[in-house]
């Protein structure tokens, strides 16, 4: 019987592990990759005593943090959490846990775009992490389809990337990213063209993307562009326990300010739980209070 | 006007300060010191990303990070904090400021030892702060008052300073600690003795400390020490506001998990408030959702 299982390796769920391993408790942590959305981040300004590091280097010394604690990170994804009695079942791809706690650091996905060509263009030309993918398009014209502080971000990104010429395919009157500083960074570069008012209607090319069509106070336009990067939103990953804990209608886990769910022995933190402001330095903190409470109800139950 | 006000720069009160600067909001940040409670932190062995390290270079680079953004500390302490029609006027010993927002961040000081002899031998041989004292007790016995982990991260800062011989007078049947990583690095030493049902009495001396007397089961006994900290505590620092919002039994501040409190507009993050673990990266985590939460009231009310 594990004391605690922690599902997903991003901010939250390593702070969590760190905690774990100095609380001296047996548990797990199970994810398909290491490091979640931090990884995609282009600069981290923002982490505390980090600045001018990328998401990828973070990370890193988020992995070094763990392997100080001998915590290895098991490859696998989780298909269903199950209460039984006063524990929980949790189930993956290869295996199955017994715990008498669940701390749920999912996170969240890249919503897809929805329009005739993003499915067929798929790293063909469009993409969802302009980290990953923006040094493809050195040289090349990209569009970004958002307008929040995620494009904004991917905007931040592509501008060290040598992209040749970046549009911001923004569905909105203005942008809508709440980071004055990023906004400014990326909007006053020559580079860089806002297109408000646009709705994206159509990815179009050969083998690989040649252009995106937009309709504009009622007027279809195309820009000619080799790339796409999609930054319109996410998805929490929650399919998997969805049916257990109350979810709100961003399909956000509900939790209380010490993390606990809707279900006793069930905590969530970082971007899968509906507390707004998704942040490496808040899913961190959020990681470690997720654990101290998981703490004080095992201590509590025996 | 400002847009927000800033009460304290401890690990929360930073945070929220550098969100607060890439945001491009007009604020302030006000305390009488820099680094909170973080700077008395042996081994920062849990702040994600660090590892050890202590709290004073912990603090060095939040403040590395703080002059990226220019963000100065104003020294002054809060007197009051009144509200006025729907903004707030925030009296220090030196200005007022008036302000949309107010982001509480006052953390919290140790509880003072209450028997005979501590207010007279505080500063000669009783202190509150190992990283801060112990290196004058090289080479002697001291007492540690207290069995939480605060205690026993005192023990162990006192491991590192070549003290002799550490006394741990712990009140309860068994120390209290829930950070076993520490408790087990503290205990295992030679060094250390833990005293447990032992309530402390009085603190003997002449110029300086020479002993402490402690009662276990009925029986009043005495140590030759040349000094004791005590850590058997702390109170929040809200005497500025705690006619304004609510709080709880323990002088802490209450509030939502957006860190709200119960007056619209003003928001409180870290120790000072109501949620459970006293954590450098919970500070930090929500001192970032504090601003956040400040900046989203802003935009709404205009």
């Amino acid at each position: 019987m594990y004391d605690v299982i922690i599902i997903g390796a991003g901010a939250a769920g390593i702070t969590a592990a760190i905690y774990a391993a100095r609380a001296n408790l047996k548990f797990e942590i199970i994810s398909k990759d290491v490091g979640g959305l931090t990884l995609w981040s282009s600069d981290i300004e923002n982490y505390t005593g980090y600045h001018n590091l990328n998401g990828i280097t973070l990370i890193e010394k988020f992995k070094e943090h763990m392997a100080d604690y001998n915590i290895k990170v098991k490859e696998d994804a989780v298909k269903k959490v199950e209460k039984k009695d006063n524990k929980f079942l949790v189930k993956t791809e290869k295996e199955e846990f017994e715990t008498k706690t669940v701390i749920v650091c999912s996170g969240s996905s890249p919503r897809k775009l929805n329009v005739p060509g993003a499915d067929k263009y798929e790293g063909k030309g469009l993409a969802y992490c302009a980290t990953c993918d923006g040094p493809l398009f050195a040289g090349r014209d990209v569009a970004i389809v958002g307008g929040g502080d995620a494009a904004l971000d991917a905007g931040n990104t592509l501008l060290n990337m040598g992209i040749n010429k970046i549009y911001i395919l923004n569905i909105n009157p203005e942008l809508t990213g709440t980071d004055k500083a990023l906004m400014e960074k990326v909007t006053k570069s020559e580079k860089v063209e806002v297109i408000n008012n646009a709705s994206t209607k159509e990815i179009t090319g050969d083998d690989f993307v040649k252009g995106i069509k937009y309709e504009q106070e009622g007027e279809e336009k195309t820009l000619d562009v080799q790339g796409v990067f999609v930054e319109i939103g996410h998805v929490r990953n929650v399919d998997f326990i969805k049916d257990l804990v109350k979810i709100n209608e961003k399909n956000e886990i509900i939790v209380d300010k010490e993390m606990a769910t809707s279900v006793k022995g069930i905590f969530a933190a970082g971007d899968v739980n509906d507390i707004p402001g998704k942040q490496t330095i808040i899913g961190a903190g959020d990681g470690a209070k997720a654990l101290l409470s998981a703490f004080r109800y095992i201590s509590k139950r025996g």
